[in-house]
């Protein structure tokens, strides 16, 4: 079976990795000449929305996927025409666009900070009133890693801040003061048949994820689970998706949602019996999904920017170096480690090791 | 750093597979056209004794190591003049060749069947005579799978033989009533630090493993480690070699080394800490040693001719599908499943899923 992969970074990467042993083949659509993915499958370098290119994808795969949620509508339009496409038009859709996103997790009766559609300074400032402030003004669309938002704490703070985003539609959210970030990354079959991984605590410096830890017998587990599950299923999603929430107040309230595999669910590459990436692709595959029970404790610590020396990465004890095969540079995400120890004690003392390395 | 690899079937693709994550490119050197490493790095196609393209790999590459055993010795000196080459040209001479191999065990004092050099019939019909029959007798360079080899049993048997198997250089082996097989997959780095996996029980059926179970403390692991640390300190040995016994009265008798990862040892992709492709790569590429601990109870069974329906192998609870991409053909190993269970009971009874759907 060859899948293909709309963007060739570490997640298309990644998805190879654990495709190829499941016998599948791998393409890659991306415009960079240097698309870390390229070393595992073919690589169709052209722009995401070149007619030919994807004429050329959908004709020599068995099914597409995708590794961002940001790829033109049209593009997914043109494709599902030739190709079976999951997750699906409208899944994409909703998850790149958080008006509509948040807009969804509302009618599903999902709770999620305040939020308002912002098309104008005019719309910001009367959203101001309603929502009040602090507050987050982010572009609907293309934000990630903290990149598109605004954080408006003054009145002063308003003033020109629709502009300063590049006068895009945005939407202002209640700033919400949450005791912790968790994401649940689930996964859902062809068939709909559905299952969660562990919830994740992470942790984000400069709004990069910066450390992943998965939980055990988190009590609100149950509650995510629930949450998801409606998403998952008013979608009729197929794939790996990510949902992450504020926790507040002993309960959680949606922030946004990634439909795909996702930077919070790498420590499933060796912490949970089968990662997120295999189960992304038997997934689309139309495989039985595989066990996401955790093995062991285990964390996720990425490297941004560059990656430590490989001989002190792999020199700690627990310790599975993922490099990405990228250029260094600062900001960027370039690899990740995943520990994975016998118990959480053991487990902090490693995560310990790994953050020495990168400070060092 | 990139790896040239002489060999690009699936123990290349495992290397690569296992290799990518720490950040390495790979290069295999592979006459035939469907080498199923080529999917994971560059493919030079050509014969192994081809100056050009061993010089070509040479330039390219960090260093080279191999995925079997039978390579020219010539190969291996003209490699060496450009770059370095692990295991070395010496270990690979002695492992290639059961005469050097023998001859060596019983140098350094580890018990190993009665064997004599045969290099013609008049060779053959005496050493019957002093190691007498059954016996085995075995082409000394190239056999593999049961290949090469001839059995024994009576006089009239004797008749002839050494042309049967070719009229090429031979041992003869005493046949040992010996009562399991096992295999020890250790790896020495460059700095002659020395790691060893769980002896792992073997069953071959028709002369080709079969089935792979990881033991738990067994009482001639300590032995089988002595035994082996012999010959990787002899050799001055870098990288995985694995080491065949004969179970005989609760001792054993060495049969035969690879000096490459091993079949016997792809139970260590999920049932190890850090499998014997990653610390393969590890050693040859100079960076400290991975933990050889198992994770669980783990065994491995071969797919040989085909691989059975996927939907069918990953629906199997613990058990990881390893498909080679090889076009299916009778005896030919393509795939593999690794089991990685809690306890022992569970990993029967999984064994025996997997023995169904093989029969099936």
């Amino acid at each position: 079976m060859k899948i293909g992969v709309i963007g060739g970074g570490q997640l298309g990467r990644m998805l190879a990795l654990a495709g190829t042993p499941l016998g599948m083949n791998f393409a890659f659509l991306d415009p960079a000449p240097d698309a870390c993915a390229a070393a595992l499958g073919e690589h169709l370098r052209a722009d995401y929305s070149d007619p030919d290119h994807l004429r050329q994808l959908a004709d020599e795969v068995d099914l597409v996927t995708f590794e961002f949620e940001s790829v033109p509508a049209e593009t997914v339009a043109f494709l599902s025409q030739f190709v079976p496409v999951y997750p699906c038009a409208e899944s994409l859709r909703i998850a790149r666009d958080r008006w509509f996103e948040k807009s969804l997790f509302k009618d599903l009766g999902i709770p999620t900070p305040a939020f308002a559609n912002v098309l104008d300074q005019a719309d910001l400032d009367h959203a101001v009133i309603e929502i009040g402030l602090p507050a987050v003004l982010k572009t609907r669309t293309l934000g990630y890693d903290g990149k598109g938002q605004k954080v408006l704490r003054k009145p002063e703070d308003v003033v020109g801040a629709f502009a300063e985003l590049g006068s895009v539609p945005c939407i202002l959210e209640g700033f919400v003061p949450f005791s912790g970030e968790v994401s649940l990354v689930a996964v859902r079959g062809r068939d709909g048949e559905t299952r969660f991984y562990p919830l994740v605590h992470n942790t984000h410096v400069n709004g990069i994820l910066n450390l992943s830890v998965a939980s055990s017998n988190h009590p609100l587990q149950a509650l995510a689970e629930d949450y998801v599950g409606r998403v998952l299923k008013q979608l009729d999603y197929v794939g790996v998706l990510a949902f992450e929430f504020f926790e507040v107040d002993g309960g959680l309230k949606a922030n946004e949602i990634a439909p795909r595999v996702h930077n919070s669910g790498h420590w499933t590459i060796e912490g949970a019996e089968c990662s997120q990436f295999e189960n992304h692709l038997r997934a689309v595959a139309g495989l039985p999904l595989g066990s996401t029970a955790k093995v062991g404790e285990s964390a996720m610590l990425n490297f941004i920017g560059s990656v430590p020396p490989v001989d002190k990465v792999v020199a700690i004890d627990d310790c599975h170096l993922h490099h990405y095969g990228k250029a260094f540079k600062a900001g960027r995400k370039v690899g990740h480690a995943t520990l994975r120890s016998k118990d959480l004690a053991t487990l902090q003392a490693r995560i310990k090791d790994v953050e020495a390395l990168i400070e060092g």
